[in-house]
């Protein structure tokens, strides 16, 4: 097998993990903030500037950026929010945040129900989100929504990717990735769509970002990493949603990946026994069971 | 990648999904092999010849092994049976198997706790095993339990699981199989098993039986089939674990898997649908939640 020595993790259980769940309270997601930080995870995904209505559980969002400050002198982690307009854009930059990513979904149903714009229309608001980020000294993520299915439109044209992925890159932004919103890929598949793109985004580092609807996104991320993906979106506990997005249910699971890269000899800087107390915290957090596999097994090794 | 055009799968449901429950009736078990010959898999390990107070959920084994003659005639299913000692063998042949599975556990601990007798005494006993199969014309197969890892010996020295493969060898089984008795193996560690244990079995059929009880199992199982392995083990819903195995947990679930290789263009014989209905009657011949994904979320196109 060709692997690399690293790969990077995102942990996204902040707003993916969130965003599906009732409200937790500021202090309960700065103590699972800390809990986060203390597994060594190098980027945190930290809130959505989205609709307060139609998200409730991030409404929080420019109160919760202000307590990103305080990790910022001790620790080396980048923090980012996602957006969905530029007005978003706009309000995260306001928050102190100098890294976002921005979603367009591939499917206009998709697209319609996240946003209220079709795939063409965000995908032009690529430049306004650009320039408001780059500014300001922010950097910009364009993430690419149901990359491989949609709920409402079924299988995305791998063509549509690869056209949000070449306006991105054209209109400059820093970052691209692709999300299997709704845990429906497969590592062929994975593969399949990475060999496309790659060209397309030469030079720009590409991640990935899977959920286990399926049971299928260890499978995947694994195939993506195969591939040459070394940045992976993953969330404590295996928390996770969208909520626009009928059927979709927990990203991969943190501290699932990390046992599995760490066994491949793939170092992620995520500590895998914090990674699990990150976990618990997050499963008394929103009060029921996470489907997260270590926090139920536990390491194989005896810690 | 380099794939096959298929897998062969063996259904395990009804022995390892259901050893470590309380004892269903033989009814409800007829109910589910109904379902289980419908989903058009061609292998069913149908039960196990142990010690009826060790594991009560499969001491009906000689009275399920009556109502296979049944399916005999008019589907092209090969039903086995699981046996620990020359006298099961002699059981299930008794029964009217011809085909089994003799598990020898790469561990001594392992092997001492679910046999009772250290992994050179279960190897041994290979010849004995063989003979009474062959002398009736039966097949038998050679399990490798824990041979990643065992629950109280840690990590297995491939070195043993590659000994016992050749003993099985020399003794002339018609099958060997490698088994993460405790789903702890991930991708690197399988795909570096099998590339040494293939020159040993060269010429004999090769499976493998993957646990998902670390979130990896069907990241495992696509690793082996990238690794050239063409038959695998799954249980309809996740059912399964290892009464002798603390931490053991589900099999990989057969309709997950289904999905897996499907979208991989791997053919299975299986079909999903009939698969998933299949893990309706499972669970509820056992009475609580099963750990399959597809049973949840269904496939991704809609039927």
């Amino acid at each position: 097998m060709n692997l690399p020595a690293k790969v990077d993790i995102r942990e996204v259980c902040l707003r993916d993990g969130l965003q599906i769940e009732a409200p937790i309270s500021l202090s309960a997601k700065v103590e699972l903030l800390d809990a986060i930080v203390a597994t060594g995870v190098r980027e945190v995904e930290a809130t959505a500037f989205v609709s307060p209505s139609k998200v409730p559980a991030l409404a929080d969002a420019a109160e919760l950026a202000q307590e990103l400050h305080r990790y910022r002198a001790s620790h080396d982690v980048e923090f980012s929010a996602l957006v969905a307009s530029p007005n978003g854009a706009k309000r995260a930059i306001a928050a102190g945040l100098d890294s976002i990513e921005y979603v367009v979904s591939a499917s206009d149903a998709h697209s319609r129900a996240n946003v209220g714009r079709d795939t063409a229309e965000a995908t032009t608001a690529i430049a306004d989100v650009t320039r408001i980020a780059h500014d300001s000294g922010a950097r910009v993520e364009v993430i690419i929504a149901t990359a491989w299915d949609c709920p409402f439109d079924g299988p995305t044209d791998p063509q549509r990717v690869l056209d949000i992925a070449a306006a991105a890159v054209e209109l400059g932004v820093d970052r691209i990735a692709i999300a299997d919103t709704i845990g429906t890929t497969t590592p062929l598949r994975v593969s399949t769509l990475i060999e496309a793109i790659r060209p397309i985004v030469d030079g720009l580092p590409l991640g990935a970002h899977f959920h286990n609807t399926r049971g299928a996104g260890l499978a995947s991320a694994f195939a993506a990493v195969q591939a040459g993906i070394t940045r992976l979106d993953a969330s404590i506990g295996g928390l996770g949603g969208c909520p626009f997005a009928p059927g979709a249910s927990g990203n991969i699971a943190t501290e699932d990946l990390v046992y599995l890269l760490r066994d491949s000899n793939i170092d992620t800087d995520v500590d895998l026994d914090a990674a699990i107390a990150a976990a618990r915290i997050a499963q008394r957090a929103v009060g029921h069971d996470l489907p997260s596999a270590l926090l139920r097994a536990g390491d194989r090794i005896a810690g």
